[in-house]
């Protein structure tokens, strides 16, 4: 199967990122799929278009987090979206057939502009980016994507500009099927959504002493005021951390009895999930720690070398079904 | 001064062409400036996605009109729009500060789409086209663009996006003006507007056989039912093609005096018109016939040539202002 998926370079990737996207990536890339992992920094512009000092520092920064974490590129395919300029190309042809009813009918375009209203949201740019991501997906004729749930419905859009351009053209495209793995979702140190403008992410890469700044003083059951109240782990984000992070089922039990009768503190629960999180995050640092700019370089250079010729490939279909192909006429 | 205009290739170009547009392109260029003349085959998509056969031919059919009417190779630049992948690349990135609700604004928005209630243009492409068209015009830092009065809102939007970019980032675009000439409306030989879909043009490229069938059974003043119905030429579209393919002024009298009095017919005034039509369309004939396809082959590559590098030189100016330039971490 061919697989692509991507991040946008809106800051530091953090640990939502692992257990919500990279492991996902990673488990698909171990049992041998051709995978495209992408950084999409055209889709930043939707919500950054006045803020794009950092954008190009995040791409490289979020191509070494996904080479640290495991995406390794003598198997999959790293790449920049805006260095591929074919995905611009092919939005535009998606764009002559999908209509502007369609698009403001996505359920995350009204959702995002209430809940992101301290962005400028009102840009046509933000109005079409399913059809960029879609392009996204079919320039590379995927035929999986994983994803969170929040984006099956721009999967099914694809799938959709996919059957239209199929029927309009000639069959050019697969339909892309999305691909949901379990995931464990964390919430911040705040206990809200992990997000970068809430302040409350625990990064992927750090130090040692970083990472124990954030975890020890992170929000647990609000019902465990003092030391002596007993707790509910079902109701405390420390506990989804330690099931992402593998906890045993004998130290679980441990953590469920030692927080219900209150035998055990908070400090103690975080001491065990830093232990944790320490042997699955150490690793990355450490590959992190090794990987020099020169490398990561040669690898985006090359990835973006293997996406274009790809991406090449099927503009020649495109243009071939859409008659748009001059080769007849000037080459 | 620096020129850019362009034509959608959906059908051969008419006489409206040359009077509505060509003649002040060659004015233009014989006054110096460094003109970019189009072939817009992407906005051609916007009104004909779903009837996209004749595209390329049409476009190679253009520019060899183009320079049959007088469009100088060796001083102008002929080029086809999508051969320009750049237009694409910087449509999106506009696409990101320009609101969908200025573009819902743009009069010829809602105006086509009633006009042209036969097409399907709900679509995303024909909201965001005078995105596309600021773009084909700004990636060449045009000064000004020889338009219609029909296309002055959009050059006006072009002058928008043109601030906004340099004021969201870097003074980059100049803002192009608007340079309308006095032009001739030539109606159909029905009457109506001179439309493909009307079937009423009369063709650039013709031979005399052909021209005289379109003339001489040509709609004229309704008020002449017979040769004795006296008529008044201000009323009869022939009498436009006579101010349009230059009459002279003993000839006009002629005709005035001889239509109002009903001492002519209209077979005579449009033998005359004839005469004069020809001597301006024979000698576009002859250099048409003339022109190989090797060698306007070789003109569109040469200028498409020239187009691109002009197009990437603005695009690195672009991603330096926007910070998308890669340089530092991928060169």
């Amino acid at each position: 199967m061919r697989i692509l998926s991507g991040m946008r370079p809106t800051g530091k990737l953090h640990i939502g990122h692992l257990f919500g996207a990279l492991n996902s990536w990673i488990k698909l890339q171990e049992e041998g799929n051709e995978c495209f992992y992408f950084i999409a920094d055209w889709h930043a512009l939707t919500t950054h278009y006045n803020d794009t000092e950092e954008i190009t520092k995040n791409s490289f920064e979020i191509a070494k987090s996904y080479i640290a974490a495991g995406i390794n590129p003598e198997k999959s395919i790293i790449f920049i979206q805006s260095e591929i300029k074919e995905h611009a190309e092919l939005t535009l042809l998606f764009s002559m057939f999908v209509s502007v009813s369609r698009l403001e009918r996505v359920p995350t375009y009204k959702e995002l502009k209430q809940q992101l209203s301290d962005k400028d949201l009102s840009n046509a740019g933000f109005l079409i980016y399913p059809i960029l991501q879609a392009a996204d997906i079919l320039i590379y004729r995927a035929d999986g994507v994983p994803v969170g749930e929040d984006q099956v419905y721009h999967i099914e859009l694809t799938r959709e500009i996919a059957r239209k351009f199929n029927y309009l053209y000639e069959n050019v495209f697969p339909e892309p099927e999305p691909i949901l793995s379990k995931i464990t979702k964390l919430l911040g140190v705040d206990g809200r959504k992990m997000s970068k403008s809430y302040g409350n992410i625990v990064p992927l890469i750090a130090t040692k002493e970083e990472l124990r700044k954030k975890i020890m003083p992170m929000i647990t059951d609000p019902a465990r005021k003092r030391r002596t109240d007993p707790g509910t782990p079902e109701k405390c984000p420390v506990w989804d951390y330690h099931k992402a992070f593998g906890i045993t089922k004998e130290d679980a039990q441990w953590v469920k009895n030692g927080c219900t009768t209150a035998s055990i503190g908070c400090v103690d629960c975080k001491k065990l999930l830093l232990k944790n999180m320490l042997s699955t995050l150490e690793p990355i640092w450490e590959r992190y720690d090794k990987l020099t700019n020169e490398y990561v370089k040669d690898v985006i250079c090359e990835g973006n070398k293997r996406a274009k010729e790809e991406a090449q490939k099927t503009m020649e279909l495109v243009r071939n079904a859409m008659k748009l192909d001059y080769t007849k006429y000037l080459k």
